[in-house]
């Protein structure tokens, strides 16, 4: 094998960097060093671009710039911000279920089965799937969390995770569960912090506990003060179901979001998920404590769990990124259906045909996701970024016609789709090419989710 | 060349007739014979399976049957029966507007300077959107029919093409345009009927009245008049925003649907498009007239227009299937995103995890479509049915896992899209392989939309 070149510069028709300027290069240049983006403009001619001398495709020495011209747009690799990626093992089951009845007779009776084999073959095949739909980064919220990483690191991607504090066993009697349980599961995912944090570059580990339904209060409040310790992500859904936010009130005379503020639980990095039946007390309290929300419009919709109000929470200053939930909820991985139903559900709940327009819609799924995880090296093409890209063929029929730099904003948003993603960088390194991903033995994937599968849901 | 077989047997991993059973064959045969399918089911053995030998895939003596091995999932080809197809020449202009404003100030002004050139082009692009996305059938309502018909015959794909009655001199002062205009564009429509209708089998003709607010009533009711003669389709917006149906009912003392019912205008193969703000008396009118409902909801989502009563509808058992409206305020001609964000929105609008099915949706795209057309041979796989199919690929990530025949549907529904479309077959012949289409230059059409909107947008 070659060594891979020190620099590559690539050369596309247009390069978005989603970077909040608005600006779009056509044609545009990425350069980039390690896994890294060193440089994001306009193509800079070859001769004066920096130290190295520039040099056609191909084997470069060692020290060289390696010049590789792409035929398409270049964006950030999307960031999801709220998944359950392993449940690829569980798609396709209770469906046509509201969101407790689904947890309770469908899904948990079945992961408290799970093995850890079953989970990285459910991550590995989700991160192809992943992958493929131009999604690089995931925020995970799952058990089994070696298993999870193992996966990531194996399938080339890049995720946030946050192991998931929840007792299967008693999911909805926490308070049975016993304070030893809990704390022996805090120390299991400090561990988990301690040993593969920041693993290969492509690893940031968090915590997640469930949801404040399901997991005690003082719980949470132990949870958050760690993860505050370890500058960690406490990533947690919130005010998902109308049902639960009023049982909630009605048991603890107050919000989850106040019960968390309450405990300090909303001093550190928080991502609250769903988050669709606020109070203006609880935007006040996520405006105040800077919360970042994972909106997820698909599954919302699909459990028919609600809307959450995207235009008010982005007029508000809070930061929103776009999860789609599990792969049983929703039913796939890809921002590009999720951006795209953000924007439209959000204009008939404003009934404003200027709700979300496409910037804003494009800016959820990368900028808007890097910015919820704390990451601004994450969703943006920019030097210093990580160097996470999706090429996107510009020939397909329905990605024209382009007379102006917003056409092309709009077209990515509103006509094009994942179809259109050919070739997809993780960490500079090329996962997806064609279409298919490099990393992942897809057929050995889906054939191993396929028989475990078939196991979990006996019975 | 070698002479096409007289039958094909296509042998696929799985076959969706989508005709109404629920029916999922696993693997399954689809037989085709000229421009029509002969059988649908689980593969016969080849000896005793009609008339003709079974021979191998390659040159088959006429008269033989060829075999042919497809590795994924036929579906019918879709239906989209709300389409003004040839405003890709308008993608991407005026964005952000409410449907009336992006009318008069964007649409209409740009639309009088059109050409029956720029139409073929905007067509003939339009036809290879459609055909990759697995469009198969679309019901065109536009100006310069003969250039709309002439793209679909060369695109090999199928249409229903109602010209638009609509002055685009003075689309919102009907009653100056003139009796006599109104007259002798009625009479150049049925000219293209008399002309057009049943070309190649692949054109059928109708009426496109553009609706209640741009064309006099007395004027709709003698274009019913003339296709209900014809036994044509009759296609019209209705209620398509709210202000349109408050101020129709101040002005004229009853609703549209009211006062098409009054003329007899609903008497005869009526698609009412939009019909998003039905009153409860419109709503007893289509079911009393068997009006069909071309249903667009992202069309109406985007221009914020509002939620049309789906599942209302379909309890009523009105004939409903899906629109995408044009390219310029959709934006793609695609009915996967619309049959998904169909059951979502319907979901969301209902309240219940339950409402539209995947099953349901499907329904809608496909079978749905063909009803609202009055077409039972399209949209389904049976015999009888035409020839127009879509092959998708079921080896993807998101494609699984598969315990049970309705999980084929699900996935189809909520985890698949446009881009697991490989191959698409148009009245038997092939019209897209590996996802390209083989019967537009989409390069050539490209340049061509490209520099003709150029045109069409300048001053």
């Amino acid at each position: 094998m070659n060594r891979a070149p020190e620099v590559t510069r690539y050369r596309a028709d247009a390069v978005l960097p989603c970077d909040g300027t608005g600006q779009v290069f056509r044609p545009g240049e990425v350069e980039i060093s390690g896994d890294s983006v060193t440089y994001v403009g306009f193509p800079r001619d070859g001769g004066h671009g920096g130290p190295h001398a520039s040099t056609t495709h191909g084997a470069a020495p060692a020290g060289d710039v390696e010049e590789v011209r792409l035929s398409g747009l270049l964006l950030p690799g999307f960031v999801n911000v709220h998944c359950h990626s392993p449940m690829s093992l569980f798609r396709g089951s209770g469906e046509n279920l509201p969101l407790l009845r689904w947890l309770r007779e469908v899904l948990w009776p079945r992961e408290a089965r799970l093995t850890s084999d079953d989970v990285f073959w459910g991550m590995t095949l989700a991160s192809a799937e992943l992958l493929q739909l131009g999604v690089t980064t995931s925020c995970e919220m799952y058990f089994f969390e070696d298993a999870v990483a193992d996966a990531v690191l194996a399938a080339g991607s890049r995720a946030v995770i946050t192991p998931a504090a929840l007792s299967l066993a008693r999911p909805e009697d926490a308070a049975a569960v016993g304070d030893a349980w809990w704390a022996e599961r805090l120390e299991e995912v400090s561990d988990f912090h301690a040993r593969r944090h920041g693993e290969s570059g492509r690893i940031e580990v968090g915590f997640g506990p469930h949801a404040a339904y399901t997991v005690p209060i003082e719980v949470l409040a132990d949870i958050a003060e760690v993860a505050q310790g370890l500058d960690a992500i406490f990533h947690i859904h919130v005010a998902e179901t109308e049902g639960e936010v009023e049982s909630y009130a009605a048991e603890h005379g107050r919000s989850v979001p106040e019960a968390l503020a309450d405990v300090g639980a909303l001093d550190g990095r928080v991502i609250a998920a769903h988050s669709i039946w606020l109070s203006e007390t609880d935007i006040a309290l996520y405006r105040l404590h800077d919360v970042a929300v994972a909106h997820c419009p698909q599954s919302n919709a699909k459990l028919a769990s609600g809307v959450a109000p995207l235009s008010r929470l982005l007029a508000e200053g809070i930061r929103v990124g776009l999860g789609t939930d599990g792969p049983a909820s929703n039913n796939n991985l890809g921002l590009w259906e999720e951006m795209r139903f953000a924007a439209l559900v959000a204009r008939i709940h404003d009934r404003d045909a200027a709700a979300i327009p496409a910037a804003t819609a494009l800016d959820l799924a990368t900028r808007g996701g890097g910015a919820v995880l704390g990451r601004p090296d994450l969703g943006t093409l920019a030097a210093g970024s990580k160097a996470d890209m999706v090429l996107v063929d510009m020939e397909d029929p329905a990605f024209g016609p382009i007379h102006e730099d917003a056409h092309v904003v709009e077209h990515v948003v509103w006509s094009a789709s994942s179809r259109l993603v050919t070739d997809v960088w993780v960490a500079g390194r090329q996962v997806v090419a064609g279409g298919r991903c490099l990393t992942v033995d897809v057929g050995e994937a889906r054939r191993q989710v396929e028989d475990r599968s078939r196991r979990l849901l006996a019975g």
